[in-house]
């Protein structure tokens, strides 16, 4: 998959005007800027320099002992290896090359594109002190916010992947829930699930699934709780697993009925309804060109034309890698998400979309959706829950 | 545990007499200083800042959703949340704090200590604009060396239960192994082993096991291949797991007999006796106050005394939540380690002791155990291979 990242990199910088990429790693297993880890499939441990160029040359400077493991890992043509410092190589490839500009990975407002430490930045400044490029860098953020959010077939394939696998937990999760089932129980049949197919939640194991049960149950980032399901009350599950490097994030709802009862009461359909009528107003408003808070006003004047409150976070996010996985966000402009709204949508981000809505006595209805964003609209990755599920 | 971290970090700032210690993080899923992830048992998606004094305090400031996620991760007895900017928040505890010195996460040398990426770095000192405290930073790379170096009660736990797995694998290996089997088929076996306990590899999967097999492989970081075993050749493996967030990190050796043949040839058995006494003669060596090249020296000398070529590595390096888990190496005092080996042997530091010899015509014969030091010298975690196993 790296050198499908690679090829686009390569497009990324010619079509952006930026000369070379410099990405810089050591003990990349401990820590590794997330750019380098789309661009290398193995780790390193000593100090090592990958520069990519708008020319299309790949090389790699790396210590000795790593040189045959990133020639095995492939997609970098010139692996130059080192035993002493790293500092010379790294000048000669520069004075070679003598890029124009020359891209590094720091970034105030995206953390994807921060994947340069503060100690690596300070080493580099004193390595090219006396060389013009002290005064050539520049910040990798266009480069990163474009390599992330633009999938490749393959990285839609494994995000397709993820997705299915969840499905399939989540029905085994259906099939779980009944009166007397705590969120923690929950949690760890979820786990188990996930455990025997070798994988990984696609965040944070104690908060991944979230479980929310019955109306008095914080709503947000709140981890799965000893308190147990009861008849007439709503089940909301926020769940997603890492599979092949690539994450999904879902969420359905689901209603446990009363002895008797046929369907959920009447105002848990029409919030359902609501809900759903919503997401799909964002999902109509995702295209290319269009700006990140466009699409989340199109899902949020829905729900608040339909009489319920704003959900007070934003419509969707990028996928793929993390969970959050891009510069643009599909929120609202409020001030705590910075620039993120103002970012534009692009054909081959993938995107969640999620918003839900509190019943009164019932619980939390919420839905989360995963879609590509085509030519001209959006696929959906994901079978969307269009009706309450009845456990 | 990473309440013992919590209790051990304060002791260390008193020690070294450093005022506070300021650790920032946002998305730290994606990316996260490797000191947080001992201090902190969650992530956390705004921009964060953790503070621990010498006095006691532990203050975390972060995003009003991610409060309660923190707060249910204990540890941090004050969480602060803000909903518009960390900026506010971070000047006010920190003109109530007055610190005399605020050491930050950077450092040129010890990637472990360099945690902070230079964007955050930016941030925070924009943030601190026009207060005293920009120019109180120091570097917290003397409290990350202690902290990461000196294990816990509970860390060493962790390690001996990832080295016992580990155990039980290589025996498992030591039965796969037969003539016509290949490394990567070696390796496959050893990645079911793993897969089927729902753990990972200590290190990138593609070079765990490393397998070395026959008198022409190459040695060190190479993944394994498709050349199979032949009768007559020795294997080595150099393998490790990750379990409960810490790693083992272990090397055996095997020889395959020809038919008829009961015992290894003489000058397998008689190098693999020079290896075993090498590394017996470092961790004689290892006690707390020696300086990490002494030991290094001790197993050095023995094993050219004995009339074999020097290892062209350390003979260990710190285990714990990484592979490579401090600053202290037990090492050669060679340019490329730079200060590294320089350092002071501590009590509770978990080593590996590792070397190994070629033997001509028969391959490759590589040890390594996992040791802690006591406060007279040190005790193996793993139960040394002390003879040559046969497959």
């Amino acid at each position: 998959m790296s050198e499908e990242k690679l090829e686009q990199a390569v497009g990324i910088l010619k079509e952006l005007g930026i000369d070379a990429w410099l990405l810089l790693g050591r003990e990349t297993a401990e820590l590794c800027d997330p750019s380098l880890r789309l661009l290398l499939e193995t780790d390193v441990t000593w100090p090592s320099a990958f520069i990519l160029t708008a020319r299309g040359e790949r090389i790699a400077i790396v210590g000795r002992y790593d040189v045959e493991n990133v020639r095995a890992a492939g997609g970098w043509p010139e692996v130059i290896g080192y035993d002493q410092s790293l500092r010379p190589p790294l000048r000669d490839v520069l004075a070679r090359l003598n890029p124009a500009q020359l891209a590094i990975n720091y970034s105030t407002g995206d953390p994807a594109a921060d994947g340069l430490t503060h100690g690596l930045w300070l080493w580099l400044r004193d390595a090219l002190a006396g060389t013009p490029f002290t005064k050539r860098l520049v910040s990798g953020e266009s480069v990163v916010a474009a390599l992330r959010g633009r999938k490749t077939a393959s990285e839609v394939g494994a995000i397709r992947r993820a997705i299915a696998t969840t499905e399939t937990i989540l029905r085994a999760i259906g099939g779980y829930l009944q009166a007397g089932r705590s969120g923690l129980q929950v949690r760890e049949f979820a786990h188990r699930e996930i455990a025997r197919r070798g994988l990984t939640t696609a965040w944070r194991a104690a908060m991944c699934p979230i479980v929310t049960i019955g109306p008095d149950a914080p709503i947000g980032h709140v981890p799965a709780g000893p308190r147990a399901i009861r008849r007439g009350e709503l089940v909301h599950v926020d769940f997603g697993v890492r599979q092949d490097g690539f994450c999904s994030d879902l969420q359905r709802t689901w209603y446990l009925r009363r002895p008797g009862e046929r369907k959920a009461p009447d105002e848990v359909r029409r919030a359902f309804e609501a809900v759903l009528a919503a997401l799909r107003a964002g999902a109509e408003a995702l295209r290319p060109g269009v700006v990140g808070w466009q699409v989340d006003a199109a899902a949020r004047q829905a729900i608040t034309r339909a009489g319920y409150p704003e959900y007070q976070h934003a419509l969707g996010h990028h996928l793929g890698h993390s969970t959050h996985d891009g510069a643009t966000l599909l929120g609202p402009r409020w001030e705590r998400y910075g620039r993120t709204p103002y970012g534009l949508v692009e054909a081959g981000n993938v995107f969640t979309l999620e918003l839900g809505v509190q019943v009164a006595g019932y619980g939390f209805i919420g839905l989360e959706e995963d879609v590509l964003v085509t030519a001209t609209g959006c696929e959906y990755l994901s079978t969307p829950q269009t009706e309450i599920w009845y456990a």
